[in-house]
């Protein structure tokens, strides 16, 4: 019967199977430790993917000025580099100081306290919902950079590598990771090289491709300084992800620490030569914003031309993207589980389900980046002011934590780490503040409100849990069990054998058994009905009294609840009410049983000390009845 | 804490229960006995709004045909109100002969088997939503055409009354039956007047109006007589609705025999003047099809220009409309609730809800009803192809259930009464298959699919049922119930006050209990912690083992299925599984607990003889602990 029932189920459970997978064991998924060169594309691909949108957004802000003040994006991209400097020997000294992985919520949380990894948890938790939609909206842009035919199907496209993106976790990816290798090969390779073309060639291709806008070189003039705040906070969106190594040094081999320190300033080699590269050519060919064509793509399209490798890069851009949202699937789900464990989110977040994975924080986080990426109709400009201000409050508090760390533990040297790293907290909080006021209105403000109303969702939960720990005496032993004569209630609406396999249920845990039924007076012969199963009663002789209930309203479970809360008021008994249920062998057959079982279940639900029972019959004829209890045989 | 989660959970349930009112009594609503002036809008609005449709539908046939067709308007009426007159006196004789109510149902199931009763139920269904649907499309047109800026919203308005109805019906009506006389008596003398208006002062009146489409008389040509035919049936559905006095009967005074007739006859003169009257000012006018205005409305228009009467005439008509659409909400639930009770529905309807109103029919019928006016787009004439043959096809089969009724029962005069009851079926049936070959292509083929399979559903839900009886043993006496020891399982997940709660409970079902705790293997310290969950338990000693469930996989409720499964296996015993739950007393609360009981409850449903129950133990702090188990104690 089971396996009939699962039959009928089985239209959809089984195509959601076939999408994540049949259940993994625990040991399925322990998953192998990486190289440097495998870490790139397992922890920094958000990092090395910033490339596709940071300069852009630059461009951007300081086209809004005029064509003039878009030759600042060289200089401001000088800042930018040396910032990434800075970040990069901190985040170095961060793997030093925790091995184990230090991210920010879970160093500001040993060193900042309990407010502080709020703070940078309600970040992370805005960071990470705002590099999945990033990512993918900068995926898409690159796709229809190179296909302009695409476009009017942007936010179509998003969603659906949301929703790929989002599958594949809940699968669970394991060692997929490392199909991620050649990708990013292709990718930094590529781009390195397409660099190295339009610096060293620079006349070969120096005429204007189609598609690409030349913006005429203009003397500069005074430009203001919130604009060059504006444009540099904006390329600081390029910074995202450099943490990410610190968080996931467990991950490489021994000696973990040096592999994981020679990660990150390979990661920051590799960012700092992309990003200067990519300005000097921006530089070079006056490119501005261009509507349908993003930034990189007319600097490819310029240094190589729209051939095949044009088209190679292109695609492979926007794999790269969709990996870098992935990574962050890798993050949210985890550190919800942690706020989980820390009692700050429901403890659902720290459920594995049968893939393993923490799904209820993969649904969040695709849910909050779909409901994003719609708002902004997949566009990244819309989305960039959003960004870098969760994740420099991440670096801010880490740098921060980091300072105390050294202060406290005092190890060789701690003055000299502890300058460094307070030189990153130090830029990176006035990055953070600059950002907030720069940006404001122009998107900030979401965040703003964001962060605190996290902290706010976490502190409600936290002092629940709180609560209900208190009230469950959790860490005390409690008394000893009390035990009462128990009474078992069987609601029966017919002498029948469903009748008799309850009653004898009930028997075997009580001798003390009552039936109850109910009968609506006067209405649609309700009390000859009634009649008839008292004289079939009588008649049966089970050994049980069958008491009626009368009502004169409709509701059936009403009267039982109204008979038990009086059967307690006066008798010191332990209540059970045992509910028969008729299970048919199909699922469209269920429709056709009134599901009282469900309707008193659930008025039983607020009733403490009642104990709601259901005794399942099967209606199918295998013989899954032990007690023979067959036609023929009652 | 019951009343804390009922105010939380009692915005939309008390926004609803202040819709639909509070639960009433049997008594409450048993309804007083009808006259026959009352006895027309209690049970004859729809037949007597039909005038508003039927005309219209034989005019747009015609006028397919050209304008000179137009002049066979009063000829294809003169047919249909004699194919009335066959049918009231018909009627009369299912009064006569079944004075408990004759539906076609319940007069064909007497006389001419189940096949024919199942045929004349779908009929009935298919009839009870188009007249639903028809009435409300009609009347909003009615509104339209008096004020023409509402036509965008045609659907919307549709749907807006719908829900009004439904709302109404979920409320029960009672006595507000009774409120609809003003109104019915408003349309039906004010369309008389207005006939008569029409009748008496053609010339004063004949100028044309603005925005009435006058045809110019030209000479009749040869007509065919396929299109005399489909005029014909399409003007039939100004018929439908004749059969309601006569399944109402029991609604009457007595003597309630001779009332009904006499509301019959009534019904039958006031219709056919209606008709008449409206067919010789058509045709007098030279109305055609116009968009934006009905036919009636045409007429109304040209008899007492567009004054404030006309306007008040306009939303009587489409008040009225949606009370004759009341009225099939008054019969297809209690056909669903007798359908129900001889097996061919799901029991479920047969069941009255709080209202004391069969909720699922109600709701049934809107959700149907609703669906047709989205698809036609809220418009009359789509609809009418549909209509009548389900109406008619009821019609045959009571007049021919008649035939067999006298010639068994046999009382004075039979031959007659059985001659003008063959007459009505004979009449009814040829129009039925009129109706079927003449509108087949424009929508009739959605009922001739229809009602086959309506009946297919009857008899599959039937054969179920059949079969669950036999299975359940109904009609005979069970066998004594057999009796077991009994084990209980008490899933625990930490040493608390819920576990004491529960093991409490358990052992006062059982001396023997058997507490479970599932470990998953290797994964998240869950290890540790069930070792710390172990030695607890060994110091606190609640009397009961602890059973630790080693599994390698994420799900919680597969080892515990499992552990039953081996132990039943093993022993002959009664296995029942009691799961704590610790309830919180807000609802958004409850997110922050992981509902295992719902798992653990849904994944036992289908084993049989095992009795999963459920204990709650509440978390406020109110005094609901008889046992006291109150912080401080434990």
């Amino acid at each position: 019967m089971a396996d009939t029932e699962q039959r009928d189920r089985g239209v959809t459970a089984s195509v959601w199977r076939a999408l994540v997978g049949p259940p993994l064991r625990w040991r399925d998924v322990t998953t192998q430790r990486i190289t440097p060169v495998e870490g790139l594309p397992a922890l920094s691909l958000d990092a090395l993917t910033s490339v596709a949108y940071g300069p852009e957004a630059i461009i951007v802000v300081l086209a809004a000025a005029g064509a003039t003040a878009l030759h600042l994006v060289l200089p401001i991209t000088i800042a930018i580099v040396l910032l990434l400097a800075i970040l990069v020997f901190s985040y170095r000294q961060v793997i030093d100081a925790y091995p184990n992985g230090g991210g920010a919520y879970a160093v500001s949380r040993a060193n900042l306290g309990h407010g502080a990894s709020l703070v940078a948890a309600a970040a992370l938790v805005v960071d990470y919902t705002l590099t999945v939609a990033v990512s993918i909206a900068a995926g898409v842009a690159a796709l229809t950079s190179a296909f302009p035919v695409l476009s009017p199907d942007t936010v179509v496209m998003c969603l659906v590598i949301l929703a790929v993106v989002t599958v594949l976790n809940l699968r669970g990816l394991g060692d997929a990771a490392r199909a991620f290798l050649l990708p990013t090969m292709v990718f930094i390779i590529g781009l390195l090289i397409i660099i190295a073309i339009g610096l060293i060639h620079p006349l070969a291709l120096h005429a204007p491709q189609p598609g690409v806008s030349l913006v005429p070189r203009v003397p500069l003039e005074a430009v203001s300084v919130l604009l060059i705040l504006k444009a540099f906070s904006a390329g600081c969106s390029a910074l995202t992800g450099v943490e990410a190594i610190a968080n996931g040094v467990p991950q490489f081999k021994e000696p973990r620490v040096k592999r994981a320190k020679r990660t990150e300033a390979l990661l920051g080699s590799i960012l700092g030569v992309m990003l200067l590269g990519l300005a000097v050519l921006a530089d070079r060919w006056h490119v501005g914003p261009r509507s349908g064509q993003t930034v990189l793509s007319q600097i490819m399209a310029m240094a190589i031309g729209r051939n095949w490798a044009y088209y190679v890069m292109s695609l492979t851009i926007t794999l790269v993207l969709a990996l870098a949202a992935n990574t962050s699937f890798g993050g949210l789900p985890v550190l919800a589980s942690l706020l989980a464990k820390d009692h700050y989110l429901p403890h659902l977040f720290a459920l594995r389900d049968d893939r393993q994975v923490f799904a209820p924080g993969i649904w969040t986080l695709a849910v909050l980046a779909g409901v994003l990426l719609i708002a902004v109709r997949g566009n990244v400009l819309t989305l960039i002011p959003l960004f870098a201000i969760g994740v420099f409050t991440g670096f801010t508090l880490s740098q921060s934590g980091l300072v105390v760390h050294w202060w406290r533990t005092r190890p060789p040297r701690w003055e000299f780490r502890a300058a460094l790293n307070g030189l990153g907290a130090a830029a990176t909080g006035v990055a953070t503040v600059v950002f907030i006021l720069t940006k404001f209105t122009e998107g900030a403000w979401v965040v703003v409100i964001a962060v605190p109303g996290f902290i706010f969702l976490f502190t409600r939960i936290h002092r629940y849990y709180l609560r209900v720990g208190v009230e469950l005496g959790l860490g005390e032993i409690p008394g000893k069990p009390e035990v009462k004569p128990t009474v078992v209630i069987v609601p029966v609406v017919a002498v029948s054998r469903l009748a008799r396999y309850a009653i004898g249920h009930a028997l075997s845990i009580s001798p003390h058994v009552v039936a109850v039924m109910v009968v609506q007076e006067d209405a649609d012969g309700s009390a000859e009905r009634a009649q008839h199963v008292q004289q079939q009663w009588a008649q049966w002789d089970p050994g049980v009294p069958l008491k009626v209930l009368h009502t004169e309203y409709a509701s059936v479970a009403e009267p039982i609840v109204t008979f038990i809360d009086e059967f307690r008021e006066h008798h010191d008994k332990e209540v059970v009410v045992l509910i028969p249920v008729a299970l048919p062998d199909r699922l469209w057959e269920q429709v056709l049983h009134n599901h009282i079982d469900f309707i008193l279940t659930n008025a039983l639900r607020t009733r403490p000390d009642v104990i709601s029972a259901r005794i399942t019959m099967p209606l199918d004829g295998d013989d899954h009845h032990p007690d023979g209890d067959r036609p023929g045989t009652g």
